[in-house]
Formats: structure tokens, C-alpha cells, sequence
């Protein structure tokens, strides 16, 4: 092991965020989003689905009866939203929010057991069963979750109790989990644990969390097969005939890459099965990678970055093009229609992200985080906060989604799901969105984001305020006040996105002569003075995307984009059929802020040229060609569709 | 009921088919396919999966042991078999075949049971289970094979054993179902034996199966439902929990649209539910509709053919695009990659169409049964007759077939299936053409498909002989010759396909003036003397074909025709990324007969855009549009297609 210099990420709790785009999206996920989870989890929204949540951890600690409701992991709904409780509480206090945490903590310690083992539903339902199936038991998922809840709330409050739970569950887990005598050696069905012990390590310091977090992803896929052996010791002791009724055989899950342990994490090629699994367990892997040195790791995760983003990704930031198993597929099958995509994925791609950043300064880490950030993220959710996409499709006709092959692809959001998983994720991503837009070195910072925001941070010996103003991502002008307690050098380093010609960066209205250009940061070395102030202009015209001719979807389509946002056509705004639309080459498209559609937003407009209304008679097939004329079209932000009642959607649009 | 006048059809034992291109089909149904199925009824083919079917006969017959092997309509396996066998002794004489039919079919008497019942999976397995599903157990699905098989043996061979164990089941079946008291009032779960059993009334005269097959017809779809009834009484004898077991609750069967049995066939407006069972259901209708003159049935028959053919056909001839159920969809959801189009399903089009042109001699229904004929049925077959496909796709990414969701479509023929249904029932549909060539009214022959052949029909108080020559789908020329045994005035009616222009007729080398067009025919009525010849040049140039626009899939797209003949680009003749190639509206086509090419057919080539090799680095989405070139292309026949190993193909090209 060699150690080697990572950046670290400027905390939530040291952001202060203050942005026209993203406040208004964290006013709802205070003000909506957590309030209406609290309810969810108490079974109070009328016609969605219960989630039992809470009342499993009161039968759990012997408080209320009845029996374990919802999936086996319906304990994880509840750690995600103190998660996202803890990201809102550093920027807005709110006592009774507070309480209401500090309640769910206590029940939480309620429930759990006296060895330290906290999982409802096999403590309701099966303690017999506890750790006999990490495959698809969700015990460490669960925990993880839990531990990354508990140290956000320490670091937001300060307070311990949440904390000490996490301990005391992680010190259970260590004791059966492990390479000594006596521990079994397994590791996650479903991985999360693995960046949650790192998080638990860099809080308390205590080194036994980040050698565990390193066991599971070193003995992840070697042989003999964990999965196998714990299935052979279930047969032994419930009968052969158990592994058949607990879905052993499941077609996804028998597949060992289903949840990546075909190989060890080292020999992983190209990304495979369960998206969400994936990304969190790459994210996992960087986190260890960062804090121990591993190179073949850190090699391991860039390998499969570059598999997930040249190869596997849609435009919008969505990945896992494929239904079954909710999975990657191969490389470049990006169907739009067939898609999945789910919100998840996509914001385990962000946190994926932002590790590989601190490893490598490399802006196409930021890219992709500000491409999920503005699309495939936020499209899983309503303008107003109250209804979810799981699955982010690039094209949608309503009637289709009745077939049975594209029932996961829903027109409109859904109040909540039985698998509540994206909803809460959302959540926490927007809560804790302070995080990811600054990082430090010793004498450096990096701007990656341009969100509105101040912060703080000690740079070569000063304390340096910054203070970043934007209209992002409507119009590319950003300014950075730079204000250190006195004078002095050090760089700044601002991200030139990778859709962005052209872009100009100016230190108080002068060109720049001294910057250098670095892997996507334009760094500005120079000696800094209390107001001096970086104007950072990025040309925003709307662009047309063409996909990689591999990608067989796209082929003759065309995508809009300008700044980081992607665009598509509604039907509220160009009417049925938006497949007839096609853009000719040299159409003019013209962008135009609406202040009063979809909340705010800027449009994309042009002339496209579509065939005439059909004769509603007309027959299946003929030999005559449509005559076509121009129309205008409306394309809107791709995270704003399906706001406006059920319609059809089209992201990549035919091109003449 | 009103009695109504029908055409009939030249039967195939009266028609002797000598064609370039079929000949070789029927050909290879004699020397492959017959005896390769025959040796998969027996297990003999190795890497295929087994049959069992003859095993189960014998079981069945008390003549070996052991269980019930394969599906529970195995059955029809060796009933399609025979019919097949009975159309090719019809034109093909052969001894050793008919006694080893003889011999099977005497195996079959030894299986049927004291009382007529004749079904080896309820023989051996569950005797007490006997018309007790009639939604799931396929008994009258197997009987009306059975019927069929026995109605063609007896025509070709005049034997009457089949004829007898047929009517002795027919006889039982009766026995069990009908309106009078004590009878079930039930109906098929999978339509056949209503068309089967007008066949049985046709060919032995017995009033009683008409009316069974009315029964069956009429039944259908009422309330109380049939299908909850039986479940209630199996509840209720073999327990409630066994409903569960057997499968009652399946997603598609519970869903009374899945066998058509939503509401009662005359209020049927569209064709929903599993594509086989509906196609053969509207052929049974339009049978009883011939027989008995019901106006209602038939108009009831012309809506749905107007939704199948007008709203849910691809134009190869396939049907059903729903692989979930094998179904139809709703209107105009015709996906060119997830397709279903079972050969099947197209096979059974032909049938329904077949007997609407015996109700009403309108070309349309002759053309939907040569768009099948050449495209959507024998593309189920490989040109060596040993390979099959169950589904017929218009594209094809070989990769993409590993998705779960589009697994169901090979990119290569499969050796036999386990549901075998395809390859007997092509056997049989191609051993019987003969029957679609011709028919008859009082003083009118039509020649429905120009197929080269030679029949001889009484007409007009004359004995006609007819041979007919064509190099079709080749040429478009064909000669009729008409030769009365003395001079008459009779009319010749000849089809002008629906996909030509320019269709000129002569008689004797003459233009005509007296003939006049009436539905899709050209009809020329005057004094015939022998050898007389009617010359029909079609001009065959290739045409583009342009889906109706509310056809999503094939938005921008177009589809090669010549004649009856859909075209297809293979990855054999043009590379990789056919999704690359684009048609320039303006550009040329040209076809070109290549006899040395997949058993020699007629290629189209022309030129296409198509854009350079791309970089195996290059990203997955950028602003540039890539350069293209004119590059040539080749596209051969759609029922040629994956004869040259797994490769991509594409039906609909992206026109330019």
C-alpha cells in the first residue's frame, strides 16, 4: 500500500448554499419532500403505498405488535430520510424537525438488538434466519445506510447517540464478517456498506471500520463463491428444498454479476448488473482507494468509469439501460424507450463521481455529476416535490407503457412506491448539494459546480472566503469573490465543463495571462486580495448532441442541449406523434427564458418539419411519401417533463 | 339465419402446383421436413429438444411405460404431421409415407379411449382432470387438429380410419358440450376445433358438428363466463389452493382478452389477446359465416379484419407484437425489435383470409394471404428446411437478443422447439398451397395467386382446364391458359395485386375492352376456346413503402417491396450498424436476379449514405456530425433472411 495525496471535498456543513436554480429545490425538499416522507413512513398518504417503516421498528422494540410490512430492506427508508433530516437541520435549523429526529433516533436504539443487531425484519420475522443470506438479505445494505445516516447527524448536531447505534451495529457486523477464524467471509447482496464504514472511519478514527469496508471489497468475488457456500450451509440447515422457496435460483440473482461478485472488483472489466449495486460499490471502492493508497483499486474504478461513461450512459446522466435485473447491459444498447435508468443509479453515479474527484482533479468527473445533477436526477421527481419517478425514460408514449414489456416506464409520477428506494435518495442528494461544489488542496480550491454559494476554508496559511453568484444553468456568467484575511498566493481552479467552447475567465475585468488549463480547471495562481473577483463566462448556445454511431437508438437523432441541460419535446407543447418531428440540419434554434412555464425555465424553439395530420383511414402501408411543412417547435428542459399531465416525451429527435 | 352464395375454392387435391419458386418449398416439405418431423415426433434429432409425441401415443395405448412427456397439446404435433403427410401424398404419391402414416394413425385408434376421448396427456397423467379447464388443457385445441388431419387424409387417401377415431371424438365432444341440458356450456380456451369442425360437417355431411362448431362460436364471451365457472367446480372439488397451482391466476389468462373471450364475438371490434387462438377463432367464424349464412358473424369477421389488417399487420404478413402473451397490441404499436409475429400467427391469417375470399371475392384478403405467403410465413423456415423461427423480427441486433426483454427473438433458426407449433404447421400450409390458387363461382374463375399450376374445373356446363406459368415473385408476368372442352362464355377473374400499377392484361396478345375490375380483380368474361391465353404482365419496379404515421417505430423510415416481395439488409452483405445506412429519397434502385445467391432471388441494390468507420475511442455524445459517404448496399429477400450465420437485419431504413 502507498498512500497518495487526495483532495478533500469542501463539507455540506460548510456551504452555504444560496442559488436561484437549486434553493428552490431544497425549499421543497424542506418544506415538501421531508414532511411528506415523515408521512410515508408513517403509512399517512392516502392511496400510495404503505411503507410500515415505522411500525416495524416499534414491533421491533417490543412496542407495538403485529407483523414485519414491506420489502426486506424497508429499514433503509427510514436511515435515508434522517440522512437527508440531518443535510437540511446544517442549513436550516428547525427544532421540531429536530425532535422528531431525535425520537426516531431513540426508537431506533429501541429496536436495537442487545448485540448490537439492528434490523426489523429479522428480528420481527426470523432472528433464526440473521446473516444466512448477505446475498439477498439487505442486512449490511440496511446498515449502511444507518451508518451514513448517524454520522451526518453527529456532524450536523453534534449529537453521539445515532452515532454510538452505528458503532455498536458496525462492531456487530465486524465480529461475524471477516478474514479471522471463526468470521464468516462474506460480503454485501447488496453493496452501500462499503463507503457508509468508510464515512463511519473518518468520523470516529477508529481503524477497524475502514479495514472492514477494505475486507468486503477485497474478498468480494473470489472463490469459493461466499454466495454458494452460504446457500450450501441454508440447505444444510433448512433442507435443500428452502433455497428453491427463498428464490435462490431467481434468473438475475443466481448470475453472479447481477451484484458484481462474477470476478474480484480488481478484474472488473466493464460494468455489469444492478446499476445501483454497481455505482455504490465503485464508490466504495474509491473511498478505500482514497484513504488507503490502493492504486490497483483507484485503476480498477477508472477503468470502470470509462466503461459507464464512453460506453453506457445516457445523454440525460441516467445508466442501466435495462429493465431486468434494473441492470447495465451492453456495451453502447441505450434504447430510450425500453430504457430504466432509475433515479438511483444516477445519483450513485454522483457520489461515484465525486470520490473519483477527490482521487483525480479531473473535470469529467465534475461533467458527469453536473449532467446528472441537471437531468437524469431531478427528472425523478415533480416540480412540486409530491410525486417520483423511479424509471427516467429518454421517450415515452403513454399507450405503450401498458405493454407488458414497458410497464416499468410510468407517463406520470407516482406518489410513492412500494420499493421507496429513489424518493428518500433525492433527498439526501439535494439536501447535502453544498458538498459538491468545492474541494481544497493545501494551497488550492476547485470550484466544480457553478451553484450559488459562500463558504470558508483556511488556504496556504489564510482564511479565504468565497462567495460564487450565477444564474446557472439559464445564462453561463458566474462570479467568484475571492476574499482572504489578507493577501496571498494560491490557486483557484475553476471547472470549464466539456460542452463549453469558447469559455472566458477574467480576474476583476481582465483577461487572464498567468492561468493554465488542467484536465477540464482553468487555475488561476496569483496573489489573492480581499474582493477580487473571477468572472467566468460560458458560452451557451444551444447545441446539437449526436450520440456515438454505436448507439443503435440514435442513429439519425439528434439531441438539444445548452449549457448542461438536456431538452425534449412534450406533447403539451408540439401535440401527438413527436416521432414525425424532424429537425432539418441547418434549423435555427433559439433559446428564451419562460418565467412563468414549469416554474422558470429556459426553452429551446425552432421551425422542425413535420407530415401532414394522417387521414385517420389511411392504410398501414403505402407507396406515397407525406408531403411535409415547417412547424414550430417547444422543447423544455428534459428534468421538467411530465409536469404537465400525461403526454408523450421524446429526447433525440429525428434530424433531416 | 339467411343462406348466402359462396365461392368455393379449387381443393389442393385438384390443383397441381409446378412452380419455380414453391416448388422447391414443397420440395423440401417432402424430402426435409416431413421426415425431420417424423424423426423429431420420435426423438431421433440430436441437440433438439425432445417430443415424446409418438412416446405418448404408445403410452397411452398401453403399449410402453413411463409419463406423459412435453406440453399438454403435444398432440397436435403428430395431427399437424399427418395433415402435412396427407396434402403431400395428394400431389406426391409414396407408399412407405402413407404406411408409416397408416401406421401412426393406427396408433391413434389404439390410444383413443372406449368412449372417443382421445388425448394422451389426460390418458396418462390425470383421467379425472378431463374437461375440467377447458381455458388451459388444450383438449378441443388437440381434437381439432386431430379433425383436420383426419378430414385431409381421408380427401387425399379415401381411407376412413382417421375419418372414424375423428368423428368418434367429435362424437364425445358433443357429447360434453352444448346447449341442451346436462352439456357444459363451455367453449375452446384455445380456438380451433370450430373451424376443424366445420371441415368434419363438409366432409361427412353430419349436421351435428355445424352445429357444435356454432355452439363454440356462439357461447363464446357470455355471461355467466364459462372460464370462472369450470374454475369454481375444480375449487370445489380439488380445493381452492390447487387453482393457484395449476397456473388459474396467470397474468395473461386471467385476463378473459387473452383467448378472446372479453365479450361475445360479434361485439368484438379489435383484435386483442394471444394472435394464434384469435386468427384461427375469426376463421372458424367466418366458416360458420359460410355455411350458415350468419350476416352478423361476417360483418363481425370484416371489422376485424379491417383492425388486423389496417391497424396491427407489419408488413411482412406477421401479427401479434406483443411477445408478453404472443398477442396483439393496440393500434398501430408495431416495434420492429421486440416484435412477436409468430410464424404461426401468419400461417393462421392465411387460413382466416382463405375463407373470407369464400364469402366475399375481394382481392385484399388474396393480398394479405401473398404478403404472408412470401414474406412473414416462410421466413420461419431456413432454405435447407431443417431450422425455424417462432418469431419473426424486422430487426435484428444479434448482441441485443441476450436482453431478458428481447430474448424471445433468435437471430439464428433453431433446430425444433419444445413448443413445436411452427414448423409442422408451415409443413402443412405450404404441403396444401394448391388450395389458394383458384376458386370457383357458378360461371367464374379466380385466380387468386400467381402460383404455376394446373387444375381442371366444370364451369358453365364446360369442363375447363387451366394451367397456369409465372416466374413469380420474380417476373411479372404470368400466362393462363384456358382450355374448355368445347367453346363457352364463362368468366376468368384475375387478381391485380394491390401493390401494382400499371397492370395490363391480354388475351391472346389483344388489349382487352370487355373486362372490367371489380374489387381487386380484373374479370374477363367472353366466349373461351381452348388454348385461349390470358397473359397478365404486373410491372414489378421496386417501391419504396411508407408506414402509416401513426405507426411510431418506423417514423423516417422506409421499406423495400418488389412485387409481393419485402426486402431486408443483412449484416452479410453490408456491415455492421445497418441503423448507419440511409436512403436518399432520390436514389436509385435496382434489382438484379442473382441465381447463385441464397437458392437464387432477386437482390435490390442502390446506393445509401452511411458514415465513415467510427473511432473505437470516440465519446459517447459530441457536437460534431459525422462526415457521410454514398456507399453501395445490397438488400435481399425478407424470407431469405439469416440463411448466411447471425448477422444484423433491418427491414426499415432510415430514408433521407
Amino acid at each position: 500500500m502507498e498512500t497518495r495525496k487526495t483532495l478533500t471535498s469542501l463539507s455540506y456543513k460548510n456551504v452555504s448554499v444560496n442559488d436561484p436554480f437549486w434553493s428552490k429545490y431544497r425549499n421543497l425538499v424542506r418544506e415538501e419532500v421531508i414532511p411528506y416522507q415523515w408521512d410515508a413512513l408513517n403509512d399517512r398518504i392516502e392511496d400510495a403505498a404503505p411503507s410500515g417503516a415505522i411500525r416495524n421498528l416499534r414491533i421491533a422494540a417490543g412496542e407495538d405488535e403485529g407483523d414485519f410490512y414491506g420489502r426486506i430492506f424497508q429499514d433503509s427508508d427510514v436511515a435515508k430520510w434522517l440522512e437527508a433530516v440531518a443535510y437540511s437541520l446544517a442549513s436550516h435549523p428547525d427544532p421540531v424537525l429536530e425532535r422528531l429526529a431525535d425520537d426516531t433516533i431513540k426508537l431506533l436504539g429501541r429496536a436495537q438488538q442487545p448485540d448490537g443487531y439492528l434490523n426489523t425484519h429479522f428480528t420481527i420475522k426470523s432472528p433464526d434466519r440473521r446473516w444466512t443470506n448477505e446475498r439477498d438479505h439487505h442486512e449490511t445494505y440496511c446498515a449502511g445506510h444507518l451508518i451514513e445516516a448517524a454520522v451526518a447527524y453527529y456532524e450536523t448536531t453534534g449529537k453521539t447517540r445515532l452515532l454510538d447505534i452505528a458503532c455498536k451495529l458496525a462492531d456487530h457486523i465486524d465480529s461475524v464478517f471477516g478474514e479471522e477464524e471463526g468470521k464468516r467471509r462474506g460480503y454485501p447482496g447488496h453493496q452501500e456498506i462499503e463507503l457508509a464504514l468508510v464515512r463511519l472511519y473518518e468520523a470516529t478514527g477508529e481503524p477497524r471500520y475502514l479495514k472492514l469496508s477494505r475486507f468486503f471489497v477485497d474478498e468480494r468475488g473470489r472463490e469459493p463463491h461466499y454466495f454458494k457456500w452460504e446457500a450450501d450451509q441454508r440447505a444444510k440447515r433448512f433442507g435443500p428444498e428452502s433455497l428453491k422457496a427463498e428464490g435462490y435460483y431467481s434468473l438475475y440473482k443466481i448470475n453472479y454479476e447481477y451484484n458484481q461478485s462474477h470476478v474480484p472488483v480488481r478484474e472488473q472489466e466493464h460494468a455489469v448488473g444492478h446499476a445501483v449495486r454497481a455505482v455504490y460499490m465503485y464508490a466504495g471502492m474509491a473511498d478505500v482507494a482514497a484513504v488507503t493508497g490502493d492504486r490497483s483499486l483507484l485503476e480498477a474504478c477508472k477503468r470502470l468509469w470509462d466503461n459507464v461513461t464512453r460506453r453506457q450512459m445516457y445523454v440525460t446522466g441516467g445508466i442501466g439501460s435495462n429493465h431486468n435485473g434494473e441492470a447495465f447491459s451492453f456495451d453502447y444498447d441505450l434504447p430510450n424507450d425500453t430504457v430504466y435508468a432509475e433515479t438511483c443509479a444516477s445519483i450513485g453515479l454522483v457520489f461515484w463521481a465525486h470520490r473519483m474527484l477527490r482521487l483525480d482533479p479531473d473535470g469529467r468527473y465534475a461533467d458527469v455529476i453536473e449532467r446528472a445533477l441537471y437531468n437524469g436526477t431531478i427528472s425523478g421527481m415533480s416540480l412540486d416535490g409530491r410525486s417520483f419517478f423511479y424509471v427516467n425514460p429518454l421517450e415515452v408514449w403513454p399507450k405503450a407503457c401498458e405493454r407488458p414489456d414497458k410497464r416499468h416506464v410510468k407517463p406520470v409520477r407516482q406518489k410513492w412506491f412500494g420499493c421507496a428506494c429513489c424518493p428518500p435518495n433525492l433527498a439526501r442528494l439535494i439536501a447535502s448539494l453544498g458538498q459538491y461544489i468545492y474541494s481544497r488542496g493545501d494551497d488550492i480550491v476547485y470550484v466544480h459546480q457553478y451553484i450559488g454559494s459562500e463558504t470558508s476554508l483556511a488556504l496556504a496559511g489564510r482564511q479565504v472566503r468565497l462567495s460564487l453568484e450565477t444564474n446557472y444553468p439559464w445564462e453561463g456568467r458566474s462570479s467568484l469573490t475571492v476574499n482572504p484575511d489578507r493577501p496571498g498566493a494560491f490557486s483557484v481552479a475553476v471547472r470549464i465543463p466539456g460542452w463549453c467552447e469558447g469559455a472566458s475567465v477574467r480576474v476583476n475585468g481582465q483577461e487572464l495571462a498567468e492561468a493554465r488549463s488542467e484536465k477540464g480547471y482553468l487555475i488561476v495562481t496569483r496573489e489573492w486580495r480581499a474582493g477580487d473577483v473571477v468572472t467566468i463566462d460560458l458560452p451557451m448556445p444551444v447545441e446539437r448532441v449526436y450520440a456515438n454511431p454505436n448507439v443503435r437508438a440514435n442513429a439519425g437523432r439528434v439531441a438539444l442541449q445548452r449549457g448542461p441541460v438536456v431538452y425534449c419535446l412534450e406533447q403539451a407543447d408540439n401535440g401527438e406523434r413527436l416521432q414525425e418531428l424532424a429537425l432539418p440540419g441547418e434549423a435555427e434554434l433559439v433559446a428564451r427564458y419562460e418565467p412563468n412555464l414549469l416554474g422558470g425555465v429556459t426553452v429551446v424553439a425552432g421551425e422542425a418539419l413535420r407530415g401532414d395530420a394522417p387521414d385517420p383511414d389511411a392504410p398501414l402501408y403505402g407507396k406515397k411519401k407525406r408531403a411535409e411543412a415547417a412547424v414550430p417547435f417547444r422543447a423544455v428542459p428534459y428534468f421538467a417533463w411530465a409536469n404537465r399531465g400525461e403526454g408523450e416525451m421524446l429526447v433525440w429527435i429525428r434530424e433531416r
